[in-house]
């Protein structure tokens, strides 16, 4: 039996390894591949585990790499101490299936959900947006946090159910804990919540706002009131998934969104899809969280550990 | 971002934690959990990998555990040196969804497949069958025939293209190395080999006969002859997996097989369905290789773990 020594890489290697600013530039560059059809992924599969919980298993390949993530969401966790999301990448060559890397999941997860946030907002967003609101504080309300600071936005206000957090994400930030409602009125605004219940309603959008859906991940939930979701030009990662599960699956299966209105953002960013249309126009951005994203996440840290800037425990596999 | 120390075990843990003899009774186990509908597994994704290959991701729940299996076919790699399979399971708990262990995936795949192949040997070959004849003894042929012999199989004949390594696998078990025509007329055949050519005929297939076909694992593939086929009362591990890819797809979509023809081994495991039912039927199983399967053995080497009976290297995951 064949074994080799692989690196596993740890959730402070990974954070170490990816600065804000670069992953904003790899979930940038997933997205344009994955437009071009350079980097392919097939649908992500779900697994139930009832009664609180699901995994999901994502592949992609690209970049002579093909990469496996396994990763969970618990939404109750957190009531008993536990991580609502946590998991595992397995990261192999696509040239010869060698395993090259296992990574910890959730960090790679909080670094590309948080840079599609800000890859948006540099799209999306209006020129003279600064304001940022954050509505969930949580790890992937923190890490797209700090993705719109990298990118330039700020200060915001940070909103929590729970204000211990929020003042934490503030106080790191330089920024201030705020209302919801404080939160919904800025700029940029992103949700991060676990899309159990709306947070952002009908009565908060403004004219020429910016909002990126991070939270609700799976069929039945949903940030955005329904009566909301009309006054924005509405962008997602990716059709099927965005239709299939989370924010956008209620509006396309009551045919109140149509695949011709709802535009994939890798389009906009190769130029083969309009974005912004005027000052005025509303954006919203579905992100339902691509394999692509983490294979490009993944690749940096990989890269990184090779390069020899972060440590890794090594171990035959 | 919450961190905690994860075991990484290696395939000679693997191998050391899980016997042939163990083997066989945690898939015979999986094989009736996932009948009884107690064991769930969605349908594996395919990734591929051109020009050379294809990863699969198996993800698979029972018994309080969820499990992903990230797995290559790479045929053309053991001319470069490199090995045909590779990969690694990650298993969770599916009560909290926390990753408890990382396992080498191909001595996982050897043990289950190999496993599989005793599993119907016992379950649908004749009382007095003894012989076996191995056809291609690559890692998981080497690891069907130890299965075999564990299950009280033999002695048998090994052949190989590669002499040499039929020639090692028959020093190890004191069988004789044999012709592929004299392999193919035993009372137990396994066939092992990559199915981009057919390695038993219409005319090897003998009275009473069982045959466990291992290899072919993708649409397009076969180790028997087309018109062999009817000569055999034909049984597999999951309808969906073996009428969609491998050996049985050809002939389920040209209209040959169809789904009251081919029984789920489960199903007869449990008594929901019959097994051989004369003395002169000659019975085949087509073995696609089930995640419930791999389930199985991972629970097997993560018990071992937890009792000290097999080292891993810790990691922060």
């Amino acid at each position: 039996m064949n074994s080799h020594v692989v690196p596993v890489i740890g959730s402070e290697a990974v954070l170490a390894a990816v600065s804000p600013a670069l992953a904003i530039e790899r979930t940038r560059e997933a997205f344009e591949r994955h437009a071009r059809g350079e980097w392919v992924m097939p649908a992500k599969v779900y697994l139930d585990a009832p009664p609180d919980g699901d995994f999901r298993a994502m592949p992609a390949r690209g970049g002579r790499l093909a990469l496996l993530k396994w990763v969970t969401s618990f939404p109750h966790n957190r009531e008993h101490g536990l991580p609502v999301v946590s998991g595992a990448l397995l990261l192999s060559s696509a040239e010869t299936g060698e395993l090259l890397a296992v990574l910890e999941g959730a960090s790679v997860t909080s670094l590309r959900t948080g840079a599609a946030a800000a890859v948006s907002a540099q799209l999306l967003a209006r020129e003279d947006a600064a304001s940022v609101g954050v509505i969930g504080c949580g790890e992937n309300g923190g890490w797209a946090a700090r993705c719109l600071l990298a990118a330039g936005y700020g200060p915001g206000f940070c909103a929590d159910l729970d204000e211990a957090r929020a003042a934490a994400l503030a106080e790191e930030l330089g920024w201030e804990v705020g209302s919801r409602e404080l939160a919904a009125g800025q700029d940029v605004v992103v949700t991060v919540t676990p899309g159990e219940h709306p947070v952002l309603f009908a009565a908060d959008v403004r004219e020429g706002q910016h909002v990126a859906v991070l939270g609700a991940d799976a069929a039945g939930k949903s940030e955005v009131e329904a009566s909301a979701l009309p006054k924005f030009r509405v962008f997602c990662d990716e059709w099927g998934q965005a239709s299939g599960g989370g924010e956008l699956a209620g509006p396309v299966g009551r045919g109140e969104l149509s695949r011709e209105q709802l535009t994939q953002i890798g389009d906009v960013l190769i130029g083969a899809a309009a974005g912004r249309s005027s000052e005025a126009e509303a954006t919203l951005f579905d992100s339902t969280g691509l394999a692509i994203q983490d294979l490009g996440i993944a690749a940096a840290v990989y890269e990184a550990w090779q390069a020899g800037q972060v440590p890794a425990t090594e171990a035959p596999l």
